[in-house]
């Protein structure tokens, strides 16, 4: 047994207070992909929330998902997707991290979390909703599947992607993404953001070979 | 316009080559939260894997999702699942991440990571799936969920957190688990890995007021 170690179970869970709970299971599993998901209604209002919760699903067609909590403010993404179809996902740079964070207070509908938080929108010509200016990796989607979970009623929403901008130096050699020469930070739990260190990319691993560190 | 942007499109997506576009699309959307999973089969054959796409589903039941992609040599840790229902989540600590990425080799099924890698199991009285004892997080899940996207053939696995053994001082008054005290690190893409530096925890946004640092 591992001794140095506190152990709780289903008992335990059920006795926590339901903010440290929240607090508790939400960072329990390490750091996330933290992104700005903007989206139009069909009026062409604009919308702006922090997700965190987004994750590749593929490359052949390229898609990536995300979760929406039943209960959560960010269910106007949602309805907006429901309504126009398309959405961008954009990167957060540690200079505005806090203002990112802002988005996720509860505005009405009719405020724009761009204009109360401080982002600039702008539009491609192909893809019909606003990406933001201030972000260095911008993802053009089309809503593709909307899953509901039985289990506590999320949303997974399943998109592909449709259109990349970003600096091409941004992308090396072999197609990675340089997330920390573009800025981005990762977040854990609600609330705590962070910055990163490379530490390797390491080589394709075999099992006849230890794994090497690519540079 | 982003004029400083390259924008890329579905046209571009088709030329790629294929080992490119899956290195692009794999670290597109950002940081990632990384873990090894821990599962046995109907025979007690242990197993341990390398996932980069496990995410937060909630909190009220406790639940936990990831994502097996068709063509992965992660099918092994999906087969076991199915079998035995039960499996484990173990941070993956700054000393021994060359160890873990090792865990992506295709290994015959017959071989165990924790063996081959170089990993100590160990079981609580409750979860009859192994933990890594070299983790100081460790999460004992049951299945609860298995989805199947018709987009592309990736199954979705959501199970519920049963138990959790981590040392005290990680969790904070509130609740939160201090990955980065936990010398947990975070990953981009398919072989990139990174420790992080805390910018701060931000305050419960509210429409109506800036953004507040907690500490």
């Amino acid at each position: 047994m591992h001794l140095k170690s506190k152990i709780l179970t289903t008992t335990d869970f059920e006795q926590m207070d339901n903010l440290f709970k929240k607090t508790f299971f939400n960072s329990l599993s390490g750091f996330k992909s933290v992104n700005l998901i903007g989206t139009l209604d069909k009026f062409g209002n604009t919308n702006l929330s922090i997700f965190s919760s987004i994750f590749h699903v593929g490359a052949n067609p390229p898609l990536i998902g995300f979760i929406v909590r039943p209960d959560s403010v960010d269910r106007h993404t949602l309805q907006n997707i429901l309504e126009t179809e398309v959405y961008t996902i954009n990167n957060i740079k540690q200079d505005f991290y806090i203002k990112a964070h802002q988005t996720s207070a509860r505005y009405p509908k009719e405020f724009s979390e761009f204009k109360e938080c401080g982002f600039t929108e702008f539009y491609s010509n192909s893809i019909k909703a606003p990406y933001v200016l201030e972000s260095n990796i911008n993802i053009g989607l089309q809503k593709k599947e909307i899953i509901k979970l039985e289990l506590n009623g999320t949303i997974i929403v399943i998109g592909e992607v449709k259109e990349v901008l970003l600096p091409e130096d941004l992308v090396e050699g072999d197609g990675f993404v340089n997330h920390e020469k573009a800025e981005s930070i990762t977040c854990c739990g609600l609330d705590s953001y962070h910055t990163t260190n490379i530490l390797s990319r390491l080589a394709y691993a075999k099992p006849n070979k230890l794994t090497q560190k690519l540079k």
